[in-house]
């Protein structure tokens, strides 16, 4: 049976990347598409390579119909995020791409993102979208809070090793790579061509990236205890892609077992061969993740590298597989696309 | 019914793109696939984004049992795809990739490719491979020579205008820009990244690049008459896509109406509005070829600009959506991926 | 003797590339340096690259002190351009690397630009910039006016065909690639990284770009009757460097002996041998300009491709140039940094 | 008075990195460039971009008459140089490029290199060629062994906080990003534009790259004990660049303090105030190295960033600078260069 998705914020990368993503998806037909400064163009006017799908053009989120409405992406900035879905049917589904309902404390919320929240009903309700730990939760949900990109990443590298006890828990770095489209379609000098391309800088450096208050509130769930790890973001001139290069104390073959068990009926995740290394090239566009795993020649210490696309498994595709356990479809539908390369 | 599929070849980026494409497709399985330089290994050595694929390991092409294949795709460098051919089943359904089948007259091959050709038999029965034009060839046929991509793009644009008369046929010039991966997967000194990236250039100016033969036995054959075009092909540093900018004597007009007819009911091209231009952007890792028409400040003159993706309507997808039509499947079976924006 | 140099608008890309070029300049050294909307702000803030730079700190354009100062570069955008230097002291010298200056007539600069002219007095006075062709009026010019960098590329490839008579100048077809910087720090949609790379498209199809203003002035000039050229631009994800694809009509061995011998002496053009072509990759970061000539397999037409930078050669550079030439410098001072290849 | 300059190896990527650097050097001259693969061609042909010098054409290296040059850079590939330095007029002054004299233990470089050394007496002279740790032995040398660029860009970032003792010696971990271009131009799949562009990957993970001879022999020196540092480098889509991310144990205000200090006279290496990151952006092209200090939410942590352009700083502009000492001439000659941005 067909599902009605109505997607807000479709003016925006993640838009697209649903649009893109349900264009092939055998259950899901986009009814509704929402960007409120360009209500009343054709997605072909703001994104022309969607044009020859047959879409609805853009309304204010406001003029939807909801009757009808299956499921409700919700791609909008955060903290609009909540005040829009606060105003939103209260029985329709919803998949929130923001980072308004994925810190469970209303307190880390605002310590991270600067601002009383203003949906603390819907918070309370909301689940942890990282689909592969989540996801009998994210079954029953009505409202589901998709991952930071970054977080999903540190995630997939970290959270079977903190539960299976093979790695130390106060002495791990994260150092991230990350492709420019996870920074949105906004206009900041940084983000031009002539700025970014043909180099590279570290943002964010010391533990102010916001997705720590993620990490923060995961990993410390794994492990029973504080957990907290230095975390440094880079931005990186291609527009797709995330790597993760993770230093743990551990051993590595404690480290590739851990991981490969905990993901070894896992659709899109793949750990390697121990000592082999994944590349972003290799995920783009697709909703795969991969995972390496190498001793170091200090003794105790392992290296984990996991790569994805942020657009897609770190969020669009997130969403997506996550809509289609919410909705009762095969949690793959739609989603097995290839990655493309080169 | 599944069709099974081999792809001799499968070690190039067109042979890759074959696999991204039969993926996700309804009613393709790959049964066979053959690198003779790579035979033995696994698709996950060779192109580790496709490692989540259950393939079948490397062989040589000789070591395959055509038993139970439907259909094989060619993706062989040329002058060695018409050696191979020409020892394969007799009765097998044939597309084939390269340069080899593509001139009618073996006079003309030779003239371009410089050697006699090897498979005289099979090149007389072998069809034109430019889907929207050859579709009832192609639906009969056994053997299908897939169009070079730059010799696509070219066609897209100017093949309506001179079937119907509305532009001059003696003085069309075509500037064209394409991306390395046209280049294959070959180690040359202008295709590493620190040579190519952050600059361009022309290359084979002033009519010598090898498409000119197809161009040349197109145009003319379309027109009644002997066209020859200018064609000046330039290298870009992005990795999929081609633009044809081409400058037509004629009435933008006239054009516009000419080319919006003759692909009004087709699945895959967009003729666009009036005076907009397409993006190499908007249909990269599609099947999408976008066509835009502007007249110029100097009356009488118009410009036509198309855009595809070389490895997938300008190769790969074309060569799918043949098989389709030879295999009596849906023509657009497994080729409606939205193009991979941003 | 050091020169005193101030520039006003040295928050751009131009700005920047005259204090690079400035930085190992034996003879002129920078006194003053505005730009209203970052004034107080530090060169290291604005461009972190310059930080090794003993520089002042950015300031109004209203607040220097013209005394003492020897030349003002203005890399204001046009319509500001005019509105300033009409404000400047009468005597100073000026390179203004804007468009308000290039065009002789008032009623082509209102067509092209829009607004009537608000500084008539200093545009007749104006000198144009084309260093290479201008040389002993810019020698005693006291406002010089720096070309378009696509103007500059065009004119270097045709204005001696022109002169010579070699070339037929009624179908004139200048196909240009542009890299991003051309259009400035500008924040724009599709000037972003993830809008940009990996794509490209044409821009200001059919003749509306306004560059056009300076070909029709100029090349009509050398001509002594009016011509018209079809010039398309389009838009490379590279941030330096323009490549000029041009078809004639004519001999080819005539056009690359009219190229060769009006070049011979000039330090900065280099006419390629016969059928080489040139790449934007060999003139990056440079003031060298290469030009190559090929014949087409249709007799009586010839490609001409010419390559820069548009950042140096194409604005800031060419300034340089003229700012030597107007300080009685020898013209390339400052000017012999070797292109930054790979 | 002007010093004649041989370089071998002017074919690669660093040896046209010196040509571009000595074009404006005020007192070095090419007097002989050699290239055995290419002898017989000119630098137009193999480097187009240096098409405007009046440069030797190439000879191999046996052809070079050694009287009257002053001093020779070789820019071989490793285990080639110490062949060919062993051969060479025992009184040359010598600026080796490659990785053969930068171990002083040769039981070290069999070790990291896999063969025994074939030029043991000039590895005992050699002086090890990190300008800003060794000025005083390299003014003196006859030979200089050239660093590797990663290890440059470490060492810059550690050796004052290894010699002050503000950070702990057992916990360092060095993620490095490194441009395409410090793999020289070899014709490898890997470092083909479409396989390069677009995404990213670590390499050599786990302890495995040779530059850790040079990490250890140097920073256990500083030490005065052994130290082993943690070192991931990581392959971008970029041509220039490196960007070291170091994580240690210590306060970053004395973090900051040990470098502000340690760097407080030299003209190359700039260290930004305390909390800002550096750019690879911002050093391209140039010879200055920027190093940022930040302290992260977990006390007694902090991170040291460090950029430099690989070609330049990491290579080429090393050799330059030390060649200068070597020739008695200001250090920073030749290579005062800005960056070139965008």
């Amino acid at each position: 049976m067909t599902q009605n998705i109505a997607i807000l914020g479709a003016s925006g990368y993640t838009g697209a990347e649903l649009i893109r993503l349900i264009a092939t998806h055998p259950s899901m037909r986009i009814a509704a598409l929402a960007a409120n400064s360009k209500a009343g163009q054709s997605m072909a006017q703001v994104f022309p390579h969607l044009r020859h799908l047959d879409l609805p053009d853009l309304v204010t989120w406001e003029e939807i119909d909801w009757s009808g409405i299956d499921l409700c992406f919700c791609a909008l900035p955060h903290k609009t995020s909540q005040e829009v879905i606060a105003q939103l049917p209260a029985e329709l589904k919803i998949v929130d791409l923001s980072a308004d309902f994925r810190l469970r404390d209303p307190e880390a919320y605002k310590q991270w993102y600067g601002n009383d929240h203003a949906a603390l009903a819907q918070q309370e309700e909301a689940v942890y979208g990282l689909t592969e730990f989540y996801r009998d939760e994210i079954r029953g949900a009505r409202l589901v809070a998709g991952t930071g990109c970054n977080a999903a990443t540190g995630q997939f590298a970290l959270r079977p090793l903190i539960a299976a006890g093979v790695i130390g828990l106060d002495d791990i770095i994260l150092d991230l790579k990350c492709a420019v489209s996870g920074a949105g379609r906004s206009l900041k000098e940084n983000l031009l061509h002539a700025e970014l391309s043909e180099g590279y800088n570290a943002y964010a450096v010391g533990g102010t990236h916001r997705h720590l208050g993620e990490f923060d509130q995961e990993f410390s769930k794994v492990a029973g205890r504080e957990v907290k790890v230095q975390f440094t973001p880079h931005l990186l001139p291609v527009n797709r892609g995330i790597l993760a290069t993770v230093y743990v104390s551990g051993e590595a073959e404690a480290v590739h077992a851990a991981l490969a068990e905990a993901y070894a009926a896992e659709p899109f995740i793949e750990v390697l061969p121990m000592g082999e290394t994944p590349s972003t090239h290799h995920v783009r566009g697709s909703n795969f993740c991969h995972i390496g795993v190498t001793g170091d020649r200090i003794p105790g210490r392992a290296i984990v590298v996991a790569a994805l696309d942020n657009l897609t498994k770190g969020s669009s595709g997130q969403a997506v597989q996550n809509a289609n356990l919410m909705l009762g479809l095969e949690e793959t539908a739609g989603l097995m696309l290839a990655p493309c390369f080169p």
